[in-house]
């Protein structure tokens, strides 16, 4: 086993300057360009007015140019009668005012006596709705500094300013490199052990956005040789360098080794997590970063050291993060010796934004489509208490995230139906984050979401819901949308090898279990039942490992990593399974009366009352409606 | 004068709403584009999983697999020998983990004895370090919705879960027509009552970030002939029309006929400002949208109406405005007609922003190039008054808001050298707000900029800048940074042929004078010196004209709009004027002592300590610095 080593744990801001102090010579050159195809470049220099703008005396407005000392007699009582050509001239918006003229009177100012002649009741001041020569722009003004990234409202006034070419950075060709024996190009076919190969596209789709060239390499195999020449080769034709992965000290990680064989290693390690095993250096006289593979630390080293890296190169320095403050509704612990980008949810709950981790469950890629921000935790900090107020980098526009529904607790792929349908409704969309049925409880007491949706047994009473609405939750005023009764059962393969019909048949046939998470509904009905019959989770093989959703207990069994689950019957169709019923629960909304009036609550109700949304019930199966819709108030 | 008259006054939004609701058949087809390059497009359906991921278990870190109840009794005391083999096998990050092993141990939890044994010292927790199948992404779970605008991550996802063709709307090609007989292209000879279009440009590149695919076309002279043709020829052959401008009420302005001929005006006149007299139509059954001429109401219908509807044809709702709290620095006062866009700077003063309206003038295509962000005073509202929290849309991003510091006071062009000196230098940027010597002291009395820039004469004493401190900054503890002692002059043409060799001239021989806004250092020393010489302001012909920087004086003066102002000698000699010393004035920076420790504030005074910046002020010329840079606290 040879490995590498880490040669450094250095902070970002630290490594960044470093590393940009190391590479400051390989900055691109400059090129001229048409103005009106500058948007997006990087000024190499200071720009400046070449004319005025306007160049003339205009007319701001609709009206009539006239000297304003030959008004000032008009009154409501005197009207003052003025003739074309003599006393004035019309003029629309933009004329030039003749040198004779001093001010123009709207056209709403002005009475029309005859085809030629017009009335005014008020006097014109001197230089009133005249755009003066140079309003806008003074010839020799400075219209932009250098190192700045030109926008389309800068190109308006680059032309106007008589500036019809500019100077800019050359925008940098970025060699994007995939490296390893176990990624596979999409749409080969698959064997154990093979993973697609993805990284290198969200690389590419981000150097864009960057303002970078991206140019895309076939996988390269762990093979130094070959990787050394094509690392050579990108060095010698690209100006950034990309390799990704063998960041890390893992066996086969050649990064390093190609770097230091063909330039120089400035940086191997920064203390981020996710991200630290990056590296940073130089091969031939190009800057070249080694990418770790695992895609959520790929993502923030792009985000938070290419994406510099790429204007930098262009005199850019960068900085575009949005950050919004918002309240914490779970306790986030994070490494003193890192600086920790945690993703989160967002909600607008009651004028505040609420801030959700994403946890573990969620994954790796789709954390980050359903990321909605990032926390990052500091260097010296070791997390933050729940109800904290932190500052959230953005992913998602705030407008999003204000007419997002945010529903926390149990999940029902039911409940992503309904997001479906309403998100086509236009403007609302629903975020459901699932913490299992007492965590939604526990949001709706904290207000951390507009809702929950719950399917809590009363062991005392075989109630559902109610008793827990009561007993957590008695400082707000709550109603219950009645949902779906839904029929929980086992989940086993198609046949139903291992024979099992009953909870009971789990522990007879010592069959592998995949759990759900405590605090979640599926999880008490088990307990329950386990209860019911005597049977000791000891008893339960696999009663320890704990998934998060219906979906994915389904999927354990289905690829025959466990023998059962107990889940939905929609999650056991989906996945091709066997279903054997155990219970039918009430699966509800739980929401404080006065979220009632939320227009975005009001939509959603819509939508699940909707024809449609019950015709995608019955198409999914295992679900009693009949009670849809109907609102407690408790 | 045939006028057209407004059809409406309607609300934006239900303008809005109205004119999506008239061209909902209007929306564009789909296609199918590979997922590698669908960044930006919108989905057209939900995109479900079509494998897992991963599809098998693997490990989530390097080190070695092992069978978690095989190692139950390791402890610190006694460390548990296994061998390669038989008890584990190594494995990488990412690599498969056969069936037979339920646990992966870290390489750094494990002691290397010989080539293949190892010591662990802890037992292993059952599924402990492995990434499950489909942890990631579980077959036939919803990767995205429906009118879902693609990102690079979403890329990562899509590919991750074996959809590599995804189906999208198509992107709108926007036919763009500029259009007027005053307009002229970039470039041509001009002559007096041209205007270089712009516009076009603007909207092109703004187009191309809302997702859409602009073509320009040669402008169109105002014939009704010829605009028909040009409109309808757009209509047949893109999915979208800009028409620009002729949307107003003016003698001219076809577009609303045009429009009427060839199809359908929807809405005239919408209840914005700026923006009001646009068009909403539609011309054979593509949208068309006749936008208003002038820059800043062309800017306000791009961001407000153009890119929701070029999302529209697109099945997407786009929200992407960002928005933060600043507290106002001035009053704002609108009309209760409209909803208006007001444009301000913004500066970040103890953990606070503070927005200041932009003032008129600062010009139309300037305004925009400076605004940091919009205040969207709504419809219902007569404005807000100083010091309230109003919320605004941002046009730049925050870290480079709150990296900038904030100069509100008296304008010199040094400060733009200074400004473009510090941006060089990365990281800071100096905003500098126009406002005179004294609305600087009243802005740092009341904490909205880090300093002021000030050469206030004390007409009893003869001092500059000290005694206004104390009177007016009681509250905080001031310091001053010696900047520079500058000549006032009077700045005439060229050969000085109306022979003005004082201020007693410009009465004497009745020139045409600009003065400076009120409250202005220069303002206050022309006061000064006329009650000095005991002549009236009245006499002085021009008085009442006021002007707000140096520069677009002596632009005045250069372009025979007046035969002479007061001034600094750099903007006589940038605009190649004769100069007459009046005075030499103390222009010194006033600062809060606190914020001389700011990292910001401490760059931007190496800056002026350096020898480049006293370069540039030699360079310039009527500069004496011979105190530059010495610190006196009051």
């Amino acid at each position: 086993m040879e490995r590498n080593i880490y040669l450094s744990n250095i902070s970002l801001e630290k490594a960044i300057d470093m590393y940009f102090e190391r590479i400051k010579d390989f900055r691109l050159g400059t090129e001229v360009v048409k103005t009106h195809e500058a948007k997006g470049r990087i000024t190499a220099k200071p720009v400046f007015a070449k004319i005025s703008s306007p160049f003339y005396n205009s007319s701001a407005v609709d009206g009539i140019a006239v000297v304003a000392k030959n008004t000032f007699t008009a009154t409501d009582r005197s009207p003052l009668r003025l003739k074309e050509g003599k006393d004035y001239i019309v003029v629309d918006t933009g004329d030039p005012i003749p040198d004779e003229y001093d001010a123009v009177i709207m056209v709403e100012d002005t009475i029309k006596v005859s085809e030629d002649e017009v009335e005014i009741i008020k006097p014109a001041i001197p230089w009133q709705n005249i755009r003066q020569m140079g309003e806008d722009i003074v010839e020799g003004q400075l219209i932009l500094p250098q190192s700045h990234r030109i926008r389309p409202v800068d190109i308006g006034a680059l032309i106007a300013g008589g500036v019809f070419d500019v100077e800019v950075y050359k925008r940098p060709r970025v060699a994007i490199i995939p490296t390893g024996t176990e990624i596979v190009e999409p749409g080969a076919h698959l064997k154990i052990g093979d993973i697609i190969e993805f990284n290198s596209r969200v690389f590419a789709a981000l150097v864009e956005e960057y303002g970078g060239i991206p140019t895309r390499f076939n996988i390269v195999k762990d093979d130094f040789e070959k990787l050394l020449e094509t690392v050579k080769k990108a060095a010698e034709e690209y100006d950034v360098v990309l390799l990704n992965a063998g960041s890390s000290a893992g066996r086969e990680d050649y990064s390093k080794k190609v770097i230091e064989t063909l330039g120089e290693v400035y940086i191997h390690g920064v203390a981020i997590k996710p991200g630290k095993p990056v590296i940073l250096g130089r091969v031939l006289n190009k800057p070249i970063v080694g990418i770790p593979g695992f895609p959520v630390s790929a993502f923030f080293i792009m985000e938070n050291i290419v994406k510099k890296l790429v204007n930098f190169v262009q005199g850019y320095d960068i900085k575009d993060k949005k950050y919004i403050e918002a309240q914490l509704s779970k306790r986030v612990m994070s490494s003193s010796k890192y600086l920790e980008f945690v993703r989160v949810k967002l909600g607008y709950i009651e004028g505040k934004y609420i801030a959700t981790p994403i946890e573990r469950g969620a994954g790796a890629t789709m954390s980050l489509v359903r990321a909605d921000g990032v926390l990052e935790v500091p260097e010296e900090l070791e997390g933050y208490e729940k109800g904290s107020v932190v500052n959230i980098n953005l992913l998602k526009a705030e407008d999003e995230i204000k007419n997002t529904i945010l529903c926390i607790g149990s999940h029902d792929i039911i409940l992503d139906i309904a997001a479906d349908l309403l998100a086509k409704k236009g403007r609302y969309n629903l975020a459901s984050a699932h913490v299992g049925s007492m965590g939604g409880i526990l949001a709706l007491k904290d207000k951390e979401t507009h809702f929950a949706t719950v399917h809590l047994l009363d062991m005392e009473t075989g109630e559902y819901n109610r008793t827990y609405i009561r007993k957590y939750i008695p400082n707000r005023k709550i109603a219950i949308i009645k949902f779906v009764k839904r029929i929980q059962g086992l989940m086993v393969k198609r046949g139903n090898p291992l024979n099992i019909h009953s909870i009971e048949d789990i522990a007879k046939k010592g069959a592998r279990f995949v759990n759900r998470q405590k605090g979640s509904g599926t999880r008490i009905l088990l307990d329950f039942e386990l209860k019911k019959l005597g049977i000791s989770p000891r008893d339960i093989k696999g009663y320890e490992r704990e998934d998060y959703t219906h979906i994915s207990v389904a999927a354990q069994v289905a690829k025959n990593n466990a023998d059962c689950g107990l889940g939905v019957f929609s999650a056991a169709q989906i996945m091709d399974l066997d279903f054997i019923p155990v219970a039918n629960e009430e699966y509800d909304i739980v929401i404080p009366v006065e979220y009632l009036e939320l227009d975005g609550v009001k939509k959603f109700i819509e939508v699940i009352n909707s024809e449609e949304f019950k015709k995608e019930l019955d198409r999914l199966g295992g679900y009693d409606y009949s009670d849809l819709g109907k609102i407690i108030i408790e």
